[in-house]
């Protein structure tokens, strides 16, 4: 049902049923290596392409979730996701080979919580008894495809993000009174492309900040919520520059925020002695946070409220030859323990 | 509403309430002409690139279709649309200078019913008040992308399709009983990717054929509906190859359609003068036959219920300078007049 402005309310609370994250070699040194189901020992996955490799990640997260809820493909009645590479042709492909009913999402690295929302949406309504969702992307591919082939050696600023190698697929499912301990999709608000006139594509987190901070203040003011509703606030991937910019937006607007309740999956994936410059970025980053880590804690008793507000930058290398400022967008879910 | 597999029932029956639909030069000569808000008379519409070109005819469409309606951009709730080139760039830069809430889609030339789809659910449930949905092509800014610029003259086989420049665009919104002579959305399918091993990018229509024929029989399986329940089944872009290809395939199955209720958006919206190959194509096409011609058409009593069947091929240069084969996805929408 459509609250305020742009946000959904979910009553009947559908269910984060089962996840699967598959990640590549340098996540697995990270400090959520633990979280993860799956880390490859190498980039190109036995693959004899690095975008085959991004497509394997998506099937192998998929396997994982189905396997962990003793579900099979023929389960779901839609895949909804989507990845970085053009025309998301890895996730296409994994959808050829998973055979599920299929909508193709783009919002570059806001897809992990573009297909969240649609997915609850669909489920909290009796679209489908259970869904596949979620995002991916793969360092390498990405690489190559939006800046130089990681082989040139080029050099980066430290504003500069560094694209995560994983894919994050979760089973969102009908929920009922007996389900304890699930996560459950309680809201979601819908961004609008904000563009401030950055156009740096080696600061991307400066430039999505003001996005995340608009769909994060349009959540709260449409769904009504006091300030403190949720014991945590994820951004998806603004890193070192974005994260304290959105947060700054945040409270120039009079958001009352403790600075520990407004955490970052691009600062929580990697180590500290990791060189990923800003932190992590990549569709994948919030997709393979949230579905191990953050869900992981919430089962824990960590969190039992959180809002996971994902990031886009809305760029491509030819917009940015053609002179063009970077439009960002955000969306953001609320996510309660049942 | 889940009904059977992959379709939804849409029993609130979501209205098309208003549509707009500007095209290129050489769409303007088609057979379609005269069904058109805007035709403009060069490729570049006094753009710097024909990616912007791309942009502006998704813009102009929206305002025809939000001023035909009498309603404002801030009225809409949400945008979903797609196009064809890297990132979606035409479109994500339309929904900046738009504002509305925005996802992001991409099934290729099967966005148009991929996004009508969504938007209709959402509708039906009361998810939006109303929403803008479409999807759009460029000629030019496809041909450089996926072949050659045009200027350099390469030739094509007779299988190849012209890609269609025109974005049509849609306000989906809740009906009402008063509500007469009014296109409505009932269902929709869902389709898989399916891949029969084809490799040639110059032949998409006969890649697209078997996705087409698997979609629409399951429309017909999941709905239960006698096979001569639509006036007529229109697919998306399948060409002078594609469609006696998804009609053969269709009769194999069993499915009694006399040829003149199976038409092709592709071999409808250029003249036969037009030296076209094998039919139009593109993302646009469809979504601009249908948003002018076809509900033009169902308004002036000549149709009653059709069935939309977009079609999408989901490969990219890369995937097939890397010796994949074509997947190919198609999603049906059926049009009811209240």
């Amino acid at each position: 049902m459509l609250i305020g402005k742009q946000s959904w309310q979910l009553t009947n609370r559908p269910a984060i049923l089962s996840t699967g994250v598959a990640v590549g070699p340098f996540e697995g040194k990270g400090k959520l290596a633990h979280e993860f189901d799956i880390i490859y020992d190498e980039l190109w996955m036995q693959e004899d392409s690095f975008e085959k490799a991004n497509r394997l990640l998506i099937e192998d997260s998929v396997k994982v979730a189905l396997s962990k809820a003793n579900k099979k493909q023929e389960d779901m009645q839609f895949l909804l996701a989507g990845d970085l590479i053009n025309q998301i042709t890895p996730t296409s492909f994994a959808a050829r080979s998973l055979q599920i009913p299929y909508f193709g999402l783009f919002g570059a690295c806001s897809t992990s919580m573009e297909g969240l929302a649609l997915s609850a949406f669909v489920v909290n309504y009796d679209g489908a008894h259970m869904v596949m969702t979620g995002a991916s992307s793969h360092n390498a591919a990405v690489e190559r495809q939006f800046r130089y082939p990681t082989e040139y050696g080029g050099q980066k600023p430290p504003t500069a993000q560094w694209t995560v190698t994983g894919a994050g697929m979760a089973i969102i499912g009908t929920s009922s009174a007996e389900m304890k301990q699930q996560p459950v999709v309680t809201a979601a608000t819908v961004g609008k492309v904000i563009d401030m006139g950055l156009t740096d594509p080696l600061n991307m987190g400066g430039a999505m900040a003001p996005a995340a901070a608009d769909t994060i203040w349009m959540h709260f003011q449409d769904l009504g919520l006091a300030h403190d509703y949720y014991d945590c606030i994820f951004t998806g991937d603004l890193g070192m520059i974005g994260r304290p910019a959105a947060y700054d937006l945040l409270v120039k607007k009079g958001f009352q925020l403790p600075q520990n309740k407004f955490q970052d999956c691009g600062l929580l994936i990697y180590g500290d002695d990791q060189k990923v410059a800003s932190g992590g970025s990549g569709a994948g980053c919030s997709a393979a946070v949230l579905y191990s880590h953050i869900l992981n804690e919430m089962k824990r008793g960590t969190w039992s409220k959180v809002l996971v507000c994902a990031t886009g930058a809305l760029l491509s290398p030819l917009t940015f030859q053609q002179g063009e400022t970077i439009p960002c967008i955000a969306h953001a879910v609320a996510i309660e323990m049942q």
